[in-house]
């Protein structure tokens, strides 16, 4: 049934109405000294040959078509994007001239569109630095989603069935469900909650109410527009000024000037918890933010000692449990357990893998060195 | 006194009258990655500017003349050896065309001094790759040894003052005291022992009687040689041909005859324990053989954490007595303990510190395998 439906919903019902944003302007300092300010994490190869960037247009390239995908991303990284996906239409992949959070991002996106179509288009967020499992799963979820904008016009996010109480993300309380369509439920939201404590996060999960935030989005641009209107009048009109620009030679400035007058803020927290029309559809597709070292070791495969070892050649004597990657030279681990060890052309990273998240601090550390070179 | 014996010393007793061989021939495995089979231990900086075989040269240079100092190294590293050591003249440095452990070496050497002096010369004998801090103190017992020699011909070998149940050191045991002099005490030989277990190295601390097996030695020439005669026949023969070959075109060639023929047999098990008239001059001036990163590790400089870090740049965030090493890299440490981290151009150690003498099996694992680039 599933297949189907897929078939169905891209051939027909939303091959040329759906656009999909990928949001490609993350920092990502979590994967130092493999990610860079050059090189973030959804543009890094941690998994294989493609990037997680690549993975994500991998994922949903089959859903619409190439001139209705947008990137949207830093000025720093958009000659890489261009060389990533090279399918893409240039005048898609947009700069932003400095880093503002996902509510500029997404107000931009949404100006983009509603410039170039008359249309009230289906618009799909996305983040491009996540790992999905169930690829298959994942794309009936967006169908499932967008086929249920027009029957009540909502602001949906992806929320995530938890499967244990992880404190790295945030969370979206669900309330009464109000669809139940090709097996997945749509509720509408109560509250969004920001990461919790352990504690808390238990109780999230034992309360049955709560799902992860994905922080990916499916609504059509209208509503979105209405929203940003309503809830951030500046950033909306400012929005709407560059919607005249788009396209045009002046379209680079005045997206300048909308991010300099903006302040940083995420949709969540901008639009989200204020609108009224949210709803959530529950998934469950093998969604992982790999938000760590630990998280890609988690999600690594493992020799029967429990050591992932990327490396031209290596030598393990009663290692267990560790990370180690290095991308030419010999590694020899003896007696190590539970390490994270990464090593580039210029940096070595030895931490425990418990505390990966640490490695924030390292980057931080380094700034504040001022040691360029490395960051 | 110290400080006027080796003056008057090294000046008019000694100073043209004592050989000094530095045994330089070893293929040091424990120091992988950095420690290669073309760059061996003695030949390797691990404590600053000068490899372990330059600062042995350094300690002893001034005890005799350039052309009385030997050094016996394998064909491999001969001509590193003679950069290492410009000093000394090239005929002075002598490759073995395999290593035959300690004993061959030892008589090659004494061959050589025979063939070239017509006097009974004063022969010292010294390891180059161990450390030593209190070199005004070895210098004085080397001394020492060397003035009681004409006394009562006898072979001196030099016992460390235990510091603690070392179970990586050979032990002599001490007998009757014969001599004290300059503050030294010069006891017979009962016994060499092997590398104890630790409750036996316990037991030997707790005696008294059992000094560290330093490898060092001093005698005359021709006492050694007739100790060869007696108990290394064959050897002794070998090298009595080689002895009319010395300094001719045919000298390579004669120690090719004479290693091809000889057994690996150490001085300690093939003469020392045979001999009879063997002493022990009982010192201690700091000494190290230096047998693995931990002991490294021990006798390095460290920060307020333990922690003994070489590289271009570090940061250390809540890491603890460990010993890195890179020579190009910034190096991070989140939350490690207790490791040792070695970085060469193409190898990287991870391991824990105190298991760091199982680097041999790495080394072991690597040969197994082939892999002779690592070697």
């Amino acid at each position: 049934m599933h297949r189907s439906l897929s078939a169905i919903a891209h051939v027909s019902l939303y091959g040329d109405k759906m656009y999909i944003v990928l949001m490609a302007g993350g920092i990502g300092t979590r994967f130092w000294p493999r990610s860079r300010a050059s090189l973030p994490k959804q543009m890094l190869n941690i998994f294989g040959e493609r990037s997680m960037l690549q993975m994500t247009y991998d994922r949903i390239k089959e859903l619409t078509s190439t001139d209705k995908i947008l990137v949207i991303t830093s000025s720093e990284l958009k000659d890489s994007v261009s060389k990533q996906l090279p399918e893409i239409p240039k005048k898609n992949i947009i700069a932003e001239p400095f880093g503002r959070n996902t509510a500029p991002c997404i107000g931009l996106a949404g100006a983009i569109i509603q410039s170039r179509e008359k249309n009230n288009e289906i618009m799909i967020v996305l983040p491009s630095d996540h790992l999905i499992k169930d690829v298959e799963k994942f794309r009936n979820t967006l169908i499932t989603a967008a086929k249920y904008i027009p029957e009540r016009d909502c602001l949906i996010t992806i929320g995530i069935k938890p499967a244990y109480p992880e404190t790295g993300y945030g969370y979206i309380q669900k309330y009464s469900e109000i669809a139940s369509t090709f097996n997945r439920s749509i509720y509408k939201v109560k509250t969004f909650a920001e990461k919790p404590n352990l504690e808390t996060a238990k109780r999230f999960l034992e309360s049955g109410d709560f799902l992860w935030n994905s922080g990916m989005f499916i609504w059509s641009v209208k509503s979105i527009m209405d929203e940003f209107d309503e809830h951030q009048p500046e950033l909306a009109e400012g929005l709407s000024f560059l919607k005249e620009k788009v396209d045009t030679p002046q379209m680079d400035e005045a997206i300048y000037d909308v991010y300099s007058k903006t302040k940083s803020i995420s949709i969540d927290y901008g639009i989200m918890e204020a609108a009224k029309n949210v709803c959530v559809i529950e998934a469950d597709f093998g969604w992982n933010d790999v938000g760590s070292w630990e998280a890609v070791y988690n999600i690594s495969e493992k020799d029967s000692k429990g050591n992932a070892v990327q490396a031209p050649e290596k030598v393990l004597l009663n290692a267990k449990n560790n990370y180690i990657f290095s991308s030419k030279k010999l590694v020899a681990a003896v007696d190590v357990e539970d390490l994270v060890v990464v090593e580039t052309d210029d940096a070595l990273l030895i931490c425990r893998k418990e505390e990966s998240q640490k490695v924030k601090d390292v980057v931080d550390n380094l700034r504040r060195k001022k040691f360029d070179k490395y960051l």
